[in-house]
């Protein structure tokens, strides 16, 4: 059983990280899922299909870390999976956006396949939890997409478990992952990677 | 005779839905013009020439489905007939809009005559009604431009009878029109075209 | 001497257009100056280097149509006589708007020396008023900047004598100069012109 | 000791002109850093690490020219000396503000080494205090980015002793240090340059 306050806590972050991200037009015509930890065992995530600029009370529910519902007849995002792998490989683990920007989803789409997108020299690489200065490397992998999602989160699970410095990776065509301890922090890392990616577009553009 | 409470809430509908879209960027300049279906021979349509973003009350009027006012004085859009044939073809559409985005002006000029846009690969086709999966092709016919609304409104309705899973065109130089079951539907269509428009502009920028 | 009430109704529709403007990004850094007719005699007209966002009741003052303060101790717009020459020469004028927008200024610095940007096939030109379709050639001129406003003036009017049906031009590095019969007409016109304006640049971009 | 009422008020003006900057996206994910003179030897300054379009009350300290707290427990920003030298060099400066937007990134990472950006032809360039006309040259220089900020202080610092009438420079991959004699005129400064950095990068894109 979770604790109720904790978890209404968790869904209001949910549903104000939800206007946010709509409104910076990273979350378009129902895409995305967030979720957030409540306790070792439980996590509120985002029901499958809202609208997440107009998400309230009840577009959140909780499912266990095998990414069952509990107590609700819901249906949780499809993408439940590869939020749960991430809170079971890191227990600091607090909060997982994944968002869907045009930015994120044109860059994931240009790298070549097998390769990771690589970032350095920027000082905003210090905006993520641990990277001291702009000469650390930023490793950001692109998973081919798949509607197989058991498949993928097992392949995101196994490469961090491999790169647990790493904060976040892309899936091509369809956007962004990243966590961190807190919303607040996890909202951050949204923020620096889009950051990122908009600097690396307008790089390509102006230098082609 | 049509529903009064019914036409209250299409007008208002048209309302909220002009006040998101100028606001995007999406209808500027008084162009654009949407409508939303009351009943199976009601339609309630925005006047012509009014500014999107400020759309009130007396914004709205209600036309047949062969594009004539009903009880009302106003002139319907010069475009109302290319709403019509929609409603005709589809007797499950609810809503059409037209916006009007520097996005999809400048792809629509881009593609060459004869030849639809057609994208595939990206997770947010699965936005469109009864789109499963990103391997899909959404294919986006592109009608030249053209004063004679009538003949294109003819054109339109011979393309879709024909493809009935697409969900929306381009007119060149002059933008989209989609539609849904309902007004939300349709507003999530306009962001997803949207996205995947801003998304195909980007990567043509990226590597040209 | 001038109605009052006619300069208060006036001074409150700059106010009005500035906080548009400024908002769009058309007006940034104390750029642009606003005007609008109050009688055949006299203009409202910003007051010099002003905050266009931040615009308040000080900010607004009469000039003649040679551009001379009237009831006033404040200095006018630098380019107070750009605005004055428009009114002398077409009576129906009641309002000249002068943005300062990214989009403009870096077009006007690409088009060729002695060259108009000439516009054709955009639906979006029949927001001018008397244009009725896309296949009419939108003329813009690109005047070369200076800090010597009479001349520009002179030269802006000439042009104008012989182009009356124009709506608008450039002053190259320096942003847009449009005008419309109301406000309202004159505010549509600049988003039009800006509408296209990023259409050109969109197009340049993805098709090098 | 410094007076406290002028505190305050150097306080508000930091914290209203984070919701500015950073609603305006040039502050993102906690970067950037503030500050304003409350009095010769007193400087109000940012707090390390905040969220710059939510800062409070809290968020603002106080610290003397060698950038030491006063009457304070809080670590003020990493870069505080960055902001201390210009307010040593130049008497007359009110405020200083260091901005952190994708375009002075991008800009920033684009000029060779050891060369400086140099703009001309635009209007806006009057927007900076004491220039007239847009003929002058604006020479931005670009500074190797360190996480030594006190060699970056110096390199500064001995610049601008040279060419005390620049009114900004770049710091490569980091963005933008601007000054003014208030902190209205240092945000007019900041709209100036965001302005001429989008207009160079949109020049580049178009003209490859």
């Amino acid at each position: 059983m979770f604790d109720v306050t904790r978890y209404a806590v968790a869904a209001q972050s949910i549903v104000d990280a939800g206007q946010f991200l709509y409104r910076q037009g990273w979350s378009p015509a129902t895409s995305s899922n967030y979720s957030t930890r409540i306790d070792p065992e439980h996590i509120a995530i985002t029901v499958s299909g809202r609208h997440k600029g107009e998400l309230g009370a009840g577009d959140v529910m909780v499912v266990d870390l095998q990414g069952r519902p509990v107590q609700s007849d819901c249906r949780p995002s499809a993408e439940t999976r590869l939020h749960t792998v991430l809170y079971e490989l890191f227990p600091d683990v607090g909060a997982v956006l994944h968002t869907h920007s045009v930015k994120a989803t044109v860059l994931s789409r240009l790298v070549p396949a097998g390769q990771a997108l690589e970032l350095q020299g920027y000082e905003l690489q210090k905006a993520f939890a641990g990277v001291t200065t702009h000469e650390s490397v930023l490793s950001v992998p692109v998973f081919e997409n798949t509607q197989d999602i058991d498949a993928l989160a097992g392949a995101t699970a196994a490469w961090f478990r491999d790169h647990p410095g790493q904060p976040g990776y892309l899936i091509r065509g369809h956007g962004l992952y990243t966590w961190g301890r807190t919303m607040a922090e996890c909202l951050r890392h949204v923020e620096a990677f889009e950051f990122l990616f908009e600097c690396e577009l307008e790089t390509m553009r102006a230098r082609p």
